[in-house]
């Protein structure tokens, strides 16, 4: 019998002197290969001046003291002289800007700007409208609501109920600035020999979603227990109808079970050939 | 006079094997703090074999040929060996997991799983329930339409029209897991003493938007030129009563001018010490 001993706790803190985002999504990622680890993430946003810095290092100095273990720091702080404050905190300190931006340099032979904020299309009106209108066009087209401008989605999901359709839709629009509708296949759609009405000329941007009949019936279940609309039955006949249909009409889909909203919308993006608005 | 050469035109290469999304972040981001460099940049997800790598390998390749320099490739690539296929490409390739995964290995004392696919939360399904069970009250509890379950609310964001509640609610509730409704006030709110009915009893869970009247108005003249409600008066007239209001009310509020939805979100997040749900 082998005897491992238990590993210590940690904590990582993604660091950033805007909103934290893209440090926390990478941070995360990164640390998901160490799933053994037990492990607290804190994002501290907004570190843009000296004093804030001098604060956080006090609070990694505790944790590192509480944890008995150096806390694992993650960070995208433009601003150098706010980096070496971080820098003499009793921690791992991974500094994503000093370790990319030197190369790149190198590579572009011009310094960088040293500029915040310039990630998130904040200072750009254009981009900002193009999501705002991508969002309510998603909204006004979700599940079909809409009778009006459904020939300026840029895609139209559909499969039957709880596939994912609307928050996939949402999704594509506030990412990638994509009109995406929606419009869910109902038993009444399977007796027909023709695409419902609604979608029947916009077929060239139609996209399916599937699922396993099991995992609709349990996502159902949860909505509404002991209904005819949840049993798995009807899951079953709901799921093979609407492949069949979508089969027929030449409708190209994918399988949503177990995928993520951001598997599901960049895998709607890149099977269907989508052009992203935004950046 | 000084004269600047032109800076050469670069291809940039976002990589992943799975979504490529965080990949995408960063690269963007760090490549913003070279403004003048003009750049294209390429996401290409799902790089899982060593096919698809080597195939990969042929476009950066044509790429450079094509720029007459170096593309630069970010990757988040679990696999060594794909690793290996992409840094055969001619390219300055930026591998973020080797960059990273050595150092977290030496502090942590443990190896890395080497596992791709573990950060959208994708293999947990109480995480994908808690966010579309906030995408869903976010969607029925938009622009104040729904009676029901108000008080179920994390935060309820107010504010006159077209401040980017509904948005951020939105973001909150895909990125975050958090409940967020969003009541806009009117103008007929303002001649009343007291807080419209529909929100006088979660008052400790207001948050609210204010914006300058003169982008409220060039946002509300994209939507409805000429009207009344558009005009630079009327948005005047609006905002400083709706300020009037929360402060009143005792309503913590922010300037939602010039933010993306990302800063609004993360904003309410920390200032209403909101507790996020998902990670």
């Amino acid at each position: 019998m082998q005897i491992t001993a238990k590993p210590i706790h940690r904590t990582a803190f993604f660091l950033s002197d805007r909103t934290g985002i893209t440090v926390e999504m990478l941070g995360h990622s990164l640390l998901s290969q160490f799933e053994n680890i037990p492990l607290d993430e804190i994002t501290l946003p907004y570190i843009d001046s000296r004093a804030k810095a001098t604060s956080v290092v006090r609070t990694i100095n505790e944790q590192c003291i509480g944890d008995g273990a150096r806390p694992l720091v993650f960070s995208t702080l433009v601003n150098p002289e706010i980096r070496l404050i971080i820098n003499s905190a009793d921690a791992l300190h991974l500094d994503c800007f000093s370790i990319f931006i030197a190369p790149l340099e190198a590579e572009l032979g011009v310094r960088s700007s040293e500029n915040t904020g310039r990630s998130h299309r904040v200072s750009d009106p254009a981009g900002y409208r193009k999501r705002i209108d991508a969002i309510n066009y998603a909204l006004k087209h979700d599940d079909g609501i809409s009778q009006k401008d459904w020939n300026r989605a840029d895609v139209t999901l559909v499969g039957v109920s709880r596939t994912g359709k609307t928050p996939t839709c949402l999704y594509l629009a506030l990412q990638y600035g994509i009109y995406a509708a929606n419009y869910p296949l109902i038993p009444e759609d399977f007796q027909h020999a023709e695409l419902p009405a609604q979608i029947r000329n916009v077929r060239s941007k139609l996209f399916g979603f599937t699922i396993q009949p099991g995992r609709l019936h349990e996502i159902r279940s949860e909505r509404k227990p002991d209904s005819v609309y949840a049993s798995l039955g009807n899951c079953e006949y709901e799921v093979q109808n609407a492949e069949k249909l979508m089969r027929r009409a030449g409708i190209p889909y994918l399988d949503a079970t177990s995928k993520s909203i951001e598997e599901l919308a960049t895998a709607v993006l890149h099977e269907a050939k989508l052009e992203r608005k935004i950046y």
